[in-house]
């Protein structure tokens, strides 16, 4: 008998929306555990020791594995299955966007959204509000090479739905939250329309 | 007749060297084109519309083919060799250092090395020097996670060397250059000794 996978989560991040969204393609039950990271319960000594020393969601895990990082999870999840391209160039070039997703995308679209919706722009402090003029421009930047990319195509990589269209729909179907409008990257609009309408979707707060 | 493979590269960078240590590793010779980031020559549009349209290195070419991403580039032209663990848990655990180096360890650790030793302290501006604390707490505590994780254990994923670890050692070891003290993590340093004895081993200057 195979043992339920337990997501260790806090449902309004986007990183474990991602791996949610994975499970509700592939079909397969995840058992939610959620945690309040702003009281710092993912920071306790239970749960540094039991789930994560990292200190952070979300983590997946079946029996004695504990899996970190939402991108890698999303990956044990969909091994062996569509989501994941077989051909060699095809499944470089998924991983590529999603290590440019954790990279150039979620430091500035999802930070900006948990500052403007979560924090508040009255509440921030004097660094948070000195890096906002950088983060809003290399969100804009990001959505932007986002847009560029996917005029004349219809997904991230290797000509189907992948992974990579999963982790970068995540935070970035939710960028107006951070301020960004994205009237402004109609391919990018076109794509998270296209990703919603796909059978086996399920809503960030589903 | 195989093309050649070309690595657009700024040879400092340790997200550069990553991808030639995976390419001695595996016996693959790499083309080196050397651009000179702090210029702005992977940023004129001649860079934009052929090798990049994100102005960054490295870049890893053969032929028509191009791929960003110093992570995805090593998992490429790692494909189907043993650098790569073919069991599914080992395979996503070592993802998940993988991109946990972009996202906790790089953005500290190889931030600070440039910052500290390229830009120079005294030549920071104010929002970097405002960033200081935070990035030195954050690369301190990005070692020490590793240094717990390699307690009892010889490699980051699989009990074997990977990908995991070139990603993880290319920063690592030159982490003093950003002001960091590597005899704080013991574990860290053995494994790194480790990682340099390896038969095909190069360093970062060669």
């Amino acid at each position: 008998m195979t043992e339920p996978m337990i997501l260790h989560e806090y449902a309004f991040s986007g990183n474990c929306y991602k791996i949610r969204l994975t499970a509700a393609h592939l079909g397969i039950p995840l058992e939610r555990r959620e945690y309040d990271i702003s009281t710092g319960e993912t920071r306790t000594p239970d749960f540094l020791a039991n789930i994560n020393t990292n200190g952070r969601i979300p983590v997946l895990q079946q029996g004695d594995f504990r899996l970190p990082e939402s991108n890698a999870a999303c990956w044990w999840l969909a091994t062996g299955s569509a989501l994941i391209p077989s051909d060699r160039d095809a499944q470089a070039n998924m991983l590529r966007w999603m290590f440019w997703e954790q990279y150039d995308h979620e430091p500035n679209i999802a930070v900006l959204r948990r500052w403007m919706s979560v924090i508040g722009e009255a509440n921030l402090d004097e660094l948070q509000r000195m890096q906002l003029p950088l983060k809003r421009k290399a969100g804009a930047a990001a959505l932007a090479l986002m847009n560029d990319h996917l005029a004349g195509r219809h997904w991230f990589a290797g000509n189907a739905f992948s992974l990579a269209d999963i982790v970068l729909y995540a935070y970035t179907h939710v960028a107006e939250a951070g301020g960004f409008t994205l009237d402004d990257y109609p391919h990018v609009q076109a794509w998270a329309a296209q990703v919603a309408a796909l059978p086996g979707h399920i809503a960030l707060d589903a």
